[in-house]
């Protein structure tokens, strides 16, 4: 397995390879890497000739007063997780950005509800960076975790409007044993908060099950998560189309259900797919 | 020469060909061609193996009150001076965006003067439609005027800043025989106000002969062009940096003086480098 460091080396790397006719797979990540990547990891290997991965914990998605310094990373390990999995390339630059970068993607509509109204400049930081690696890691499929529900979206929307010729690839979200979603986040929460962290994905499966013996609307959705949610504040709680991500008043087709809840000072995310 | 209207179908030749190892010119053109777009045309001919050029009238590129409605149109003469040149396919689509179109490809601060003051969505509009047509279109070399001088080098940082593996050239200014910069837009002029209109190019001309002689501030180059030019209104007359397009105020190093001006209902652009 190689490592890249440098933008420029990366491209050519990218470019040589599609000339000989390899396709290239690619899974940007912000390292600190888990068994939910691992899983986007093994979905991409399966697909492509040469595997990327990306780590590099990008300025431009974080806010003001966001998690950027404490972002976690652990070399070694992300290291090993990838030639466990076959990973043929990391690139891992220092610096992505030229000194003078001054362009940015942005998605309107998908990008202006859900996390995208209290994190107003995240998005834009996701699809700038997510269109800067696809033009150096040259990628023909690309994998993205149903975790982040709405930046899956909103890739899928940013790549279908500039005509990339990427295949987009959704994953399933992956859950500990005890339900948590997947995150590198989690490391942040002590053992109360993660027991707090717990009654996010209890709400989503009690939800679910709950349709499965009656019907539901949002209203009713919303009073049974409540009972069960445990965290020091909601962000949002929607549902919404799986496609259009807009708000559902009924779940008289397949709905996504979405948390984003705040325990402590870790802003966790959670979804899962209701069927009526 | 083949002409093509349908977005997919351009990217699939595109993609076809770029997988037999042809490499691809290209010029986007908003139609109505002129001498000046045959010269662009020429260049790209002599770069690459299959060389594509768009005619799309871009509305995301217009503002409100513009000529989107009036620019004007002329299938026939576009396809025989294509087919003069050598053009092998012309994309003409009828519509190119999808009808959830929601994605902006925006430079920062290179945008928000010259053109971009006057123009504010403008710039958003043009890296939109040029960042698609990328995407359809799969060049590995594209060719723009020096005429949209700023509009150039705004191109450029998207490019760069997106890692998009394209070579962008600038290609030379083309005047008519009278000295008005080439441009579809000439065509709104009445013979009074193509007299007015030559009054732009005699001002960059007289600069420039001046500056043989003797040392010019932008001061007294501003003066000497107010004293040629014969226009409705001047919009902007400017000494920048011919790469960072930022205002320099002494020509002690290659710059270019841009104009835009007002002649009737018609906005008009020039420009010139000035040697000291």
């Amino acid at each position: 397995m190689k490592i890249c460091t440098d933008p420029s080396q990366m491209q050519s790397i990218a470019l040589s390879l599609r000339e000989q006719g390899k396709t290239i797979g690619f899974v940007p990540t912000m390292g600190f890497l888990h068994e939910g990547h691992a899983s986007l990891i093994r979905i991409a290997r399966s697909k492509c000739d040469f595997l990327i991965v990306s780590i590099f914990v990008n300025p431009l998605q974080f806010g003001e007063n966001e998690d950027l310094d404490t972002y976690p990373t652990d070399h070694e390990s992300d290291e090993r997780l990838c030639t466990t999995e076959g990973v043929d390339l990391i690139f891992r630059p220092l610096s992505l950005y030229d000194t003078n970068h001054n362009t940015y993607v942005n998605v309107k509509q998908l990008t202006e509800r859900l996390c995208g109204a209290s994190r107003p400049t995240h998005f834009q930081g996701v699809c700038t960076v997510v269109a800067r690696l696809f033009g150096l890691v040259q990628p023909n499929i690309a994998v993205f975790g149903e975790k982040d529900y709405q930046q899956l979206a909103v890739i899928r929307q940013f790549v279908r409007d500039l005509a990339m010729p990427i295949d987009i690839i959704g994953a399933p979200l992956i859950r500990d044993e005890d339900g948590v979603a997947l995150s590198s986040r989690n490391q942040y929460l002590n053992p109360d908060q993660r027991i707090q962290a717990q009654t996010i994905s209890q709400a989503l499966f009690s939800v679910q099950a709950e349709l499965k013996k009656t019907a539901l609307d949002v209203h009713s959705i919303r009073q049974l998560v409540r009972q069960i949610l445990d965290v020091d504040e909601l962000d949002y709680l929607e549902c919404i189309d799986p496609v259009l991500l807009v708000p559902v008043t009924n779940i008289d087709k397949p709905t996504r259900l979405l948390i984003a809840a705040w325990v402590g000072q870790t802003r966790l995310i959670d979804n899962i797919l209701l069927e009526p």
